[in-house]
């Protein structure tokens, strides 16, 4: 941490540029803005500036530049690979008055936002307008979009329309001189250069301080259903996911396990879903212009076995059918500090890992508790493991390890944070690295951006 | 042109490298590697080299890279902006042979093709094996897939999948040290580390030698219903498209003008499409699991007026009613050398350009011929102009303002090539233009890739 002397100069730069009550000293205040929200990653930061508009943000980051002081951005400060927890005496940049939300644009099906309108903000706008966000997490209450820009978020919808990253047309972004650029003019087709968009996507904060996207839009389908259907594990489930792929709308496609429900249910109260204690339980919803369930019953009733299915078409039916799922990250928050482990598996490895993981992780943490949920049409497990200190590296290197013999991602969506750039080399070569540093170096030569994170 | 000796040492290295036979330096050969097929663009090239695998590629960037000699990296020589053509002295690195392409992989739907594939063979391979490549464009008997993605290539259904890039699942390839980056697992999340897949792509090989592509699949549809439909004008064919958007499978929607069928008919030999000469006609395309036919009857019919309508759903029938589209191409270049302008509106400002536009170039360029025609659900028309000398950039200049004032791009699908990095900052800021030379001196600080391309 710089002198107190400096603390004040640099407090006194940035209170004249946004204002005295948008710089956070206050020890206690900070503190929210310190640690991420499951407990495990915990920083110290310098002060923590709110700017209001873009030429703010332009300005914070000059100042912080001229005398050296990291930079962390954060938004709704969701992200679980503590990529928004600072180093020792960095500043946080909170982008949250950054809440603007222009008018949707019907013609095109876009809009743009600011990088501090939530998730939910968003949704509800788009919807109000007779559209939809492509992209839908567990955190929308409190994720921004300029947080799920710089994470390349993913969520319950990747396997119909991509992640993050398929829905930025364009971005606004402060780089680390100071610059501005924008590119939010909603061009469907624009080869004029290097995309720059799809390169921020993703860059956990490391590159640029993203300030606003154009964002794609999808029809907001009058008619959904939701399916929830007890399988004998998870090779029916992919069996059965591939099916409904080519013959029904699907959207969501979500697996649990008997031991992550036993879990939710003495946790919340929630009844077994089923009377039979199912070894994985699969949650598919379907949404289209015209009503899904006919497809959806009879892509069901097709199945090679007769399957236990509780199904729901309104809104609170089916919010009671996904409450399994969603409920399963406070259940496990409930039991400790979890180490959550989000990877990725070519669909024809996922279930041989699934079956692998679980010993392997009894035998380097016995005792532990492991709770595995994920979204099934992407190849994506979230692997949840309650036991070992929060700093003990083990469970995390041994599972990465079986994830990169199987030719998989360490990170599907979370992204590498400070949690896993210590194994980024396991599937990314030096060659890779090697690009990836040059870029960080083309754009932030001087390191100021989210120091720490991602590059090892 | 470097001297003779060190021709000679440049080539025998070469040969040592890829074999005699590999390496061209007759110039009658290369002759047909230094010209675009439009003509207007002509270059000289010290020779041309066409290793056979990705570490050839490897062994022929360290050898030029080691004496100084630039790469220009080509496919199949078909695009529009001078992208593949040599400056002076330039070696052209010819990927053809690249040509190897994987077993389709059903679980991921989804196939790894070598740089040098063709996109009439790889839609060939994926419909054996019950699939489509979501990409298709006029030039698919020479397009490759490296320069495919090289280009971020559009063309007819950018509509429905997005262009090149939101297919690209992974690359391979080479870097200016020799060095190798492959992502090529396929895995639908994997967030990684910085997107290079997506920032190669439409990188126009400034940044690396794109040698393999993970490619994303699409459904093949057994059915497919094509129709050619006469408005009297541009806005009734964006107001026609925007409800068959939402009530069809729409699959392409193609504008033509009746100046432009009129020199297609006049050079062809084909008749005129309707006993009535419309101001503008419409080709769309619908293409479904089941048969989308009267989906699009029933939405042709709800239109405000009746519409005069040409409907064919078998394949010669299909094709032929594309051929007053597909020939526009062929009948431009009879005239002459054209000046070929793709360029992106905004949708609310198409119509607008499009009757702004002739005016202007009457103006600036009197009697010339403009014939223009595009891929209207994207806002993206092709601004075809014969008449100038090749290297008269009164048109382009004049056209390009035009488009920057409606907030437009200048390039839509073509790239930037030699032909429009002059005009880059008509829409790209300075700061925009400063990030993206940075990323082009941290991949490429020695100037070896496509030196004189894209960036001014």
């Amino acid at each position: 941490m710089a002198g107190a002397g400096g603390v004040d100069l640099l407090a006194e730069q940035l209170v004249a540029a946004v204002g005295a009550a948008h710089v956070l000293t206050d020890p206690d205040v900070m503190a929210g803005f310190e640690r991420d929200w499951t407990g495990r990653w915990q920083g110290r930061a310098r002060l923590v500036v709110r700017p209001g508009t873009t030429a703010e943000v332009a300005q914070v980051v000059q100042i912080c530049a001229a005398v050296g002081v990291a930079i962390v951005p954060q938004g709704g400060n969701t992200g679980l690979v503590g990529g928004a927890v600072p180093d020792a005496g960095a500043v946080i940049l909170h982008l949250g008055r950054l809440d603007h939300l222009d008018p949707v644009d019907l013609t095109s099906a876009q809009v743009t936002a600011g990088a501090g309108v939530t998730l939910a903000r968003l949704q509800d706008h788009v919807g109000a307008a007779g559209l939809a966000f492509p992209v839908d997490l567990a955190a929308r209450d409190s994720a921004t979009v300029g947080g799920m820009v710089a994470t390349n978020a993913g969520g319950l919808h990747v396997l119909r329309y991509g992640g993050m990253r398929s829905q930025v047309v364009g971005v606004e972004a402060v780089m680390a001189n100071g610059g501005i650029v924008r590119r939010l003019d909603g061009l469907i087709k624009d080869n004029t250069g290097y995309d720059l968009p799809g390169l921020l996507c993703g860059s956990e904060g490391t590159l640029a301080v993203v300030t606003a996207a154009r964002l794609r839009l999808s029809p907001l389908f009058a008619h959904r259903v939701t399916a929830l259907i007890g399988l004998e594990g998870l090779p029916a489930a992919l069996d059965l996911v591939a099916r409904l792929r080519t013959l029904t709308s699907l959207e969501a496609a979500e697996v649990m396990f008997a031991s992550g429900i036993d879990i939710v249910c003495a946790h919340t109260g929630l009844p077994a879903p089923f009377p039979v204690r199912y070894p994985c339980v699969l949650l598919v919803e379907c949404a289209a212009a015209t009503d899904p369930v006919d497809d959806l019953a009879a892509a069901l009733l097709a199945a090679p076995e007769p399957l236990d299915t509780a199904v729901a078409t309104a809104g609170a039916a089916r919010a009671g059918l996904w409450s399994w799922r969603e409920r399963h990250t406070e259940a496990v928050n409930a039991i400790g500090v979890p180490h959550k482990l989000d990877v990725t598996l070519p669909l024809g490895s996922m279930a041989a890992f699934e079956s692998e993981v679980r010993p392997l992780i009894e035998k380097v943490a016995p005792g532990a508790t492991t709770v595995i949920f994920g979204h099934v049409g992407d190849g994506n497990l979230h692997v949840n493991v309650v036991g070992p200190a929060p700093d003990d590296d083990g469970v995390d290197d041994a599972v990465f390890r079986l994830v990169a013999a199987h030719h998989g991602s360490i990170s599907a969506e979370h992204g590498i944070g400070r949690a896993k750039r210590g194994w980024l080399d396991l599937t990314r070569s030096a060659d890779d690295i090697a690009a990836m540093a040059a870029i960080k170096m083309a754009f932030d030569p001087g390191g100021l951006f989210n120091p720490g994170v991602l590059l090892p």
